[in-house]
C-alpha cells in the first residue's frame, strides 16, 4: 500500500539481490524507517525484536531469512542451522513453522549450489501468496461493503469501525480487515474508519492509523470506549476486525475488546464481520472458550510509551505507583455475535456450517 | 477516605479558621498534595483550574469559597460579587448553581456582622450532607454487594468492575459507586475490584486506583477492553457505575465506555449497578438518546500525560501527526441494561415505576 505516495510492501528483496529490505515497525508510527537484513541473523534479529509483526510477514521473514543463510553458505549443516535460528525468534508463531518446513522441504533435496537461488524463489513465492489471499480477502470484503453502501441508497460516508491492526503491516500487502477498506477506498467509494485506539499497546492509534493516513483513506482515531456509543447513534455502518485464530464452529479471538464491539453491534443491530486467511482456522478446535488467553506483562496496561513535543520518545506512568495491573491479551467473541466471516474463499457465516461448505476439503 | 493511613475528605476548614484545604488533585495520582484556600479567588480558582473536580465538590468548594469571600467583606455587594464570580468558574456544573443559590439564600437575610460565621455553618453543613447522601448510597449499596457474595457461597472475593471515577474524590466524602466498596471493605468483605482504566482521561487508572491503594482495598487496573472478556470468564460478580445524569425512566448518562460494560454485563448475566444522589435525576427528561453528548478536545485522545521514570510529568503523543481524533465524552446506557439504580434512599429498578416508587414526593 502507500506511504508517502510511492507503493510498499512490508518486506521486498533489495534490487542489487543482496538483502531483504523491510519497514522498522518498532519506528512507527512517528518515523519511516527501512532497514536491510543482510544475513540470516539480521532476519532473525527482525523477528525477535519485533521490527516486524503480524504473523504472515514473520512467515515471509524467516523465509527471506533462510534466503540469506543459503547466500552465505548453502550447506546442510547451514540450512539446520538457519532453521533452528529463525524458529527460535518467535517459537510461538505459526506461520513461522510452516514457512520454516515449506523452505527445508524445497530446498532440502537440491544441490546446495541451487540452493541460493531457489530459496530466494521461494521466499518470494511466499510473500506473493500471502498478497494474493488477502487481496482475494479485500476482494470478497468489498461485496460485503458494496452491499451496506447500496443499503443505506448510498448517501454519506460508509463508516467502518476496526479494532487493533489486521492491516498490511501484519501481512505482506493489504492485510486482512483492511483489505476490504483499500479495495473499497481505490474503487472510489467514500468509506470512512473509525480506528480503534486498542490499548494497551495501541495498535490502532499506532500502526492502523498510520496505514490510513499514508494511505489517504479517511478516519478518526478513537479511544477503545467509544465505539459502543457511536454504534448507538448510527454512525456505524459495519464493523470489521481480525482474528488470531477462528475454531471450526467460528468462534473468534482475537484482540482484547473485541468481544466488547461485537456485543454492541448485535445490540445495535450493526454487522460485525472478520476477516481471516483460511490456515488461521483451527479446525481442531470447536469452543473458543477452550483457548487459554495469554496474560502479558502488567507494564502494558501501567506504562505508555509516545513522542515528546521535541520528537524524542519517552515512557510514562499512568497508575499510581503499587496499584498492580492485569493484562489478559486476547478475548472470544461466540460465533453468535459474528455475522460473517470474510476469507479468501468468500464470506460464509460463523458455523460449523458455513466453514464447512466454504472449506469441504479441510474441514475435519 | 483513608490517605497514608489517615482519614481525609475532599475538602475541610483548616483548624484555625482562616482557609479552607483542599487535596490539589491535579498533582494525583503521582503526588499527593493539600493546598490551602485563603480567599474566595483562591476557591474560584481550584474549581476553574479543576484543583476540585466533581459536582457535589465544586459545589461545597463554592460554599467555602462564599464564606472565605464574607470573612474579607460581608457587605451585600461582596456576596454578589463572589457569587457571581464562583458562578463563573465551571458555568455548567448544576451543583454550583444550586449550593450558591443556597448561599445566597442562607446570607442574604442576615445582617452583615452575622454572615461569615453563618457561611462557615452552612458550608461545613453542606459538605455534611453530601457526605451523608453519600454514606447511605454505601450502605444501600453493601446490602447489594452481601446479596451477590451470598449467592456465590461466600467463597472467594467479590470481584466488582468499576469504570471511571465515582469515588470520594469526586465528592466531599465516600463517593457514589465506590461508597458501596469501601463499606464493604471496611465491614471485612474479601472485596476486589477491577479499575477500568477510562481512557482517554484516565480518571479510573489515575484517581480510582489511587483512592483504593490509599484505603487498602485490593484491585486491578486493567484496559478498558478487558471488562468483557472478565466478565465472560466469571471473574466479576458484579458492575457499578457512578452517573452524570439519569433520566425518569433509568437512562443513565456516564462517562464513554459505560454502555460497552452494559451491554457485555447483559451478555454475560452479570448485575450492572449506577449508584447516584437523587439530586442528579432529571424528572424532565425521559429519553436518554435525547441528551446532547459534549465532544471534547482530539487532544485527550491523541496525546497523554504521566510520570516519567525521572520523576517529572510528561506529555507524549500517541497517533502519527496528522490523524484526527474523535472524543465523544459520554454515552447513555439504556434502562433495560441497568439491574438497578443505588440511591441514598435505597435501590430501585431502573424504571418510571421504580424510580417514581421511591421518590413519590419528586417525580413529576
Amino acid at each position: 500500500m502507500r506511504v508517502q505516495g510511492e507503493a510498499y510492501r512490508t518486506i521486498w528483496p533489495r534490487a542489487d539481490g543482496a538483502a531483504a529490505t523491510i519497514i522498522d515497525q518498532t519506528k512507527l508510527p512517528h518515523a519511516f524507517v527501512t532497514t536491510d537484513l543482510g544475513t540470516c541473523a539480521d532476519a532473525e534479529h527482525a523477528i525477535r525484536a519485533m521490527l516486524v509483526r503480524g504473523a504472515p510477514l514473520i512467515g515471509a521473514t524467516a523465509a527471506f531469512g533462510v534466503w540469506l543463510a543459503m547466500r552465505r553458505d548453502a550447506s546442510d549443516t547451514a540450512l539446520d542451522e538457519a532453521h533452528r535460528l529463525l524458529l527460535a525468534a518467535r517459537p510461538t508463531a505459526v506461520n513461522l513453522r510452516w514457512a520454516l518446513a515449506d523452505m527445508a522441504a524445497t530446498l532440502g533435496p537440491l544441490a546446495p549450489s541451487a540452493r541460493a537461488d531457489a530459496a530466494l524463489a521461494r521466499a518470494v513465492a511466499l510473500a506473493d501468496e500471502d498478497a494474493a489471499i488477502n487481496a482475494a480477502i479485500g476482494d470478497h470484503g468489498l461485496a460485503v461493503f458494496r452491499e451496506r453502501w447500496r443499503a443505506k441508497g448510498e448517501r454519506g460516508p460508509l463508516n467502518v469501525l476496526t479494532h487493533c491492526n489486521a492491516g498490511w503491516l501484519a501481512t505482506v500487502d493489504w492485510g486482512t480487515a483492511l483489505a476490504p477498506i483499500y479495495k473499497a477506498f481505490d474503487a472510489g467509494m467514500p468509506v470512512h474508519v473509525w480506528v480503534d485506539e486498542t490499548r494497551p499497546r495501541n495498535q490502532g492509534a499506532a500502526l492502523t492509523a498510520w496505514e490510513l493516513l499514508n494511505h489517504g483513506v479517511p478516519h478518526h482515531v478513537v479511544v477503545d470506549n467509544a465505539g459502543g456509543h457511536l454504534m448507538r447513534r448510527g454512525q456505524v455502518d459495519l464493523c470489521i476486525t481480525g482474528t488470531d485464530r477462528t475454531t471450526a464452529k467460528g468462534d473468534v479471538c482475537n484482540k482484547i475488546g473485541t468481544y466488547l464491539k461485537a456485543v454492541a453491534a448485535a445490540d445495535t443491530g450493526v454487522p460485525f464481520y472478520v476477516a481471516l486467511p483460511s490456515p488461521t482456522i483451527d479446525w481442531t478446535l470447536d469452543d473458543g472458550d477452550d483457548i487459554p488467553i495469554e496474560e502479558r506483562a502488567a507494564e502494558e496496561v501501567t506504562r505508555v510509551t509516545g513522542r515528546t513535543d521535541g520528537g524524542a520518545l519517552a515512557t510514562v506512568a499512568l497508575t499510581p505507583a503499587g496499584s498492580p495491573a492485569a493484562n489478559p491479551a486476547f478475548d472470544v467473541t461466540p460465533a453468535r455475535l459474528v455475522t460473517g466471516l470474510v476469507t479468501e474463499r468468500g464470506v460464509c457465516p460463523a458455523s460449523t456450517e458455513g466453514l464447512a461448505a466454504l472449506f469441504a476439503d479441510r474441514a475435519a
